[in-house]
């Protein structure tokens, strides 16, 4: 029986389309050459567009965790006061990263499922006095809690004379995101997202205010993340080091397709998706666990009910219905459900989850109604 | 016309197996599911193969380069003596990433071309004392020269208490290198060279010495290439970070191919390949750039001949013949041709490049007898 045929709705890697996953079979070139360099040219005018900027964004083969280390060890000298919301799994290991090279973290701990304000931001700024960046989670992950008033953040960072850099790994070609218009001077993420694409490849843009405090800093970043040395390459239209080159050849496809539907249509879809789920979800008596006005667009998080086992749930809807959703992380393991609504997502892949997962509480004996779910979700396609 | 179907004849990226290319096309799967932890237990067993070793080998979603600075800023303190023998571009850079964390670099400066020996490693540990690590590049991809005596200089380590760590990147899987028998405490490669996979993914083998000078180390290393957390996800059969799940499907796939085929032959089968190259290119008139007893069976180098203009023969054998070979880096850069002679290399790719070539000098009016360096060639495998 086929296995493999799956529905992979978690918060990345998510659902790749094939014109992507055949973009990857075109030949080997020399990274050194002109074929690569056109390939950079394209991957390089798709970038601008998704981010929104006229700015630099540069591709590192890494990870979205190496990429948001290479923005925090270009800009970040030791002692350097940096602000971190914390309020997940991953601002916790943002957190560590700018302790990692030595900057003086200034932790603003926010309870799970709720994102920082941009009053909040604004009070621990003026605390603190003399901030060199503020390194926010964008969307996290782990929460399903997206950051709403990020313009704002970013305009009381230059008021500041502070950086502001956004770890938008889960968020970014999924939700609206203008990088110059909204003042972001770093903003990182991960190709296998809302992007979706396979994952190897990690993006990075570069504000003028970031290069200032990257040309005058004083501790060298990992030879690997070097900025400086990556820009001097990308303006040859090179990589200091070898490429993924297949993973380039996924991104370029990928950021067509993106052009192809626009990003405001793009945006509509995901948001209309997010809102079917929650329907769908609430309808099953499942309570959302990010705050309202904080939900993500990109990354759904769901209480476990009382009285499911979380882990059977998940079993039951990857082994009998090939749709494979995924738990909380840290402390959150047992207590919600988190799935995906990236990238390729549309009215098909919600109800296909939302049918996955009645059925399996059905399967459990759980007294759901069957088809609650579902019709709340079409609702919100169909209203 | 088909600009695509060309002979990649570099020293690395090189030709990619069909089949290697077509298991990238294998679904996304969660990569904290069962599903990556069985691709996991199966690459690790190929590694094992192919390194020769009982230890551990990581994966790395990142270039050689950055895996090289992963074992070197696990292992060097500040203030730590590092031997680093300089004859080449990547020698140069090791030392260069030595400096950036911390270490002091006992440079040991070499002709170009020529590889360092054994006795030269020892008169300059026992002049040095205190030597925490020899950092070698086991094969210059800069120059093609090959580091003859790695079994002999690791046990000059050993008695010196010093670690052993070779940049074998454009040469394991295409030559011999035992990694335990030979007594290497941390080695490094690129999936892209010898084992012919797309770029992407670099692998370090840690043995158990270098553990405990890990484990010891003050200074902590780089989040993105934290070797004790890269171990305790592995042994979960985890990845700390998401990794670039297509190139495992594709290494996997590698590492199955070269145990069909066997080390010994696939060995063997470089090194007849080599002889041939250089065979080929001596009946022309070219002569090799490595020094005769310190040749790479994998990066094969030439001299460019006098009169010849290297860029014009490339763009020539590129644009006409639709084989592609490099020339030299930093201050070789106009001297030599650089030809890769790995992974799938066999008497076609062989007979194809130097027909080329032959047919290239013939366009420039080289007074060159065409072949002459096919017949040179053919002797060696049919002799």
């Amino acid at each position: 029986m086929e296995k493999e045929r799956q529905l992979i709705m978690l918060p990345g890697p998510t659902n790749v389309p094939s014109r992507v996953m055949l973009a990857m079979m075109k030949p080997m070139i020399n990274h050194r050459g002109p074929e690569f360099s056109a390939l950079l040219d394209t991957v390089e005018e798709g970038l601008k567009y998704v981010f929104e900027t006229k700015e630099e964004v540069f591709v590192l083969t890494s990870s979205g965790t190496g990429t948001v280390e290479c923005a925090i060890s270009n800009v970040v000298d030791p002692g350097d006061k940096v602000v971190v919301p914390v309020f997940g799994y991953f601002s916790e290991r943002l957190k560590d990263k700018v302790a990692l090279h030595g900057g003086k973290v200034v932790e603003m701990p926010i309870e799970w499922g709720k994102a920082p304000t941009a009053e909040q931001i604004e009070t621990t700024i003026k605390r603190e006095g003399n901030v060199k960046l503020i390194a926010i989670v964008h969307n996290e992950t782990s929460t399903g809690a997206t950051v709403r008033d990020l313009p704002k953040m970013a305009e009381i960072a230059q008021e500041n004379d502070a950086l502001f850099m956004a770890d938008s790994i889960s968020i970014l070609g999924g939700d609206h995101l203008p990088v110059d218009k909204w003042g972001i001077d770093l903003c990182v993420t991960g190709i296998q997202k809302c992007l979706a694409c396979p994952p190897g490849l990690g993006l990075v843009s570069v504000g003028k205010r970031a290069w200032k405090v990257i040309e005058k800093k004083s501790k060298k970043p990992p030879y690997y993340f070097d900025l400086p040395s990556i820009r001097d390459h990308w303006l040859r239209k090179e990589t200091p080091f070898t490429p993924a080159i297949s993973l380039y050849y996924a991104l370029d496809e990928a950021l067509k397709m993106i052009r192809e539907e626009g990003l405001e249509k793009r945006f509509q879809r995901h948001a209309t998706c997010a809102k079917a789920f929650y329907a769908g979800f609430e309808a099953l008596g499942l309570k959302p666990y990010a705050a309202e006005d904080m939900r993500s667009n990109t990354v759904i998080t769901v209480k476990v009910p009382s009285g499911v086992d979380p882990g059977k749930v998940r079993e039951i809807m990857k082994e009998r219905y090939k749709v494979v959703i995924t738990g909380g992380l840290g402390e959150n393991r047992l207590l919600i459900f988190r799935i995906g609504c990236m990238g390729i997502i549309s009215e098909a892949e919600v109800l296909a989850t939302i049918n996955a997962f009645e059925n399996t509480l059905a399967d459990l004996k759980n007294p759901v109604k069957l088809g609650k779910g579902i019709e709340a979700a079409r609702k919100i396609f169909h209203s």
